[in-house]
């Protein structure tokens, strides 16, 4: 089963790489407000179950794919948001 | 108008960290496959409607967000996928 989770910064945490790209897009010409980045991951998970998939997921999210003090996650199943 | 634009490597570029996700996730006994990571930009854009949001993006992602040699991008607008 396809799987995309966005791994993004926490509102409260500072964010580098979204202050970078908003001044970066100002100079350009473009003015954004609260630009954030984040990480997107595809993956493909072997599993019976929406549920099994996303149960699967969380797991490996809490102990790899994200720093749950610093970042939060959103999981997203092919087909079902 | 708040925008969100997923940046992804194409399909036939290497992609060192999603190599990287997919051998550490082995490794703490979740097999998974073609992992790839990319990015997830979060932005608030001064537009009037959807589609001038919508063209502002696609210049910004062509100039700044994005690098269209070897990545693809995706823009969703708020309420509309």
């Amino acid at each position: 089963m396809k799987a995309t989770v966005l791994v993004r910064p926490k509102g409260d945490i500072l964010d580098p790489q979204g202050e970078a790209v908003e001044r970066a897009l100002r100079q350009l010409g473009f003015p954004v407000g609260d630009a954030r980045v984040g990480r997107v991951i595809d993956l493909d998970v072997d599993a019976a179950s929406a549920a099994e998939a996303r149960a699967q997921l969380e797991e490996k999210c809490d102990r790899l794919l994200a720093n749950p003090l610093i970042e939060s996650y959103e999981i997203e199943l092919e087909g079902r948001a």
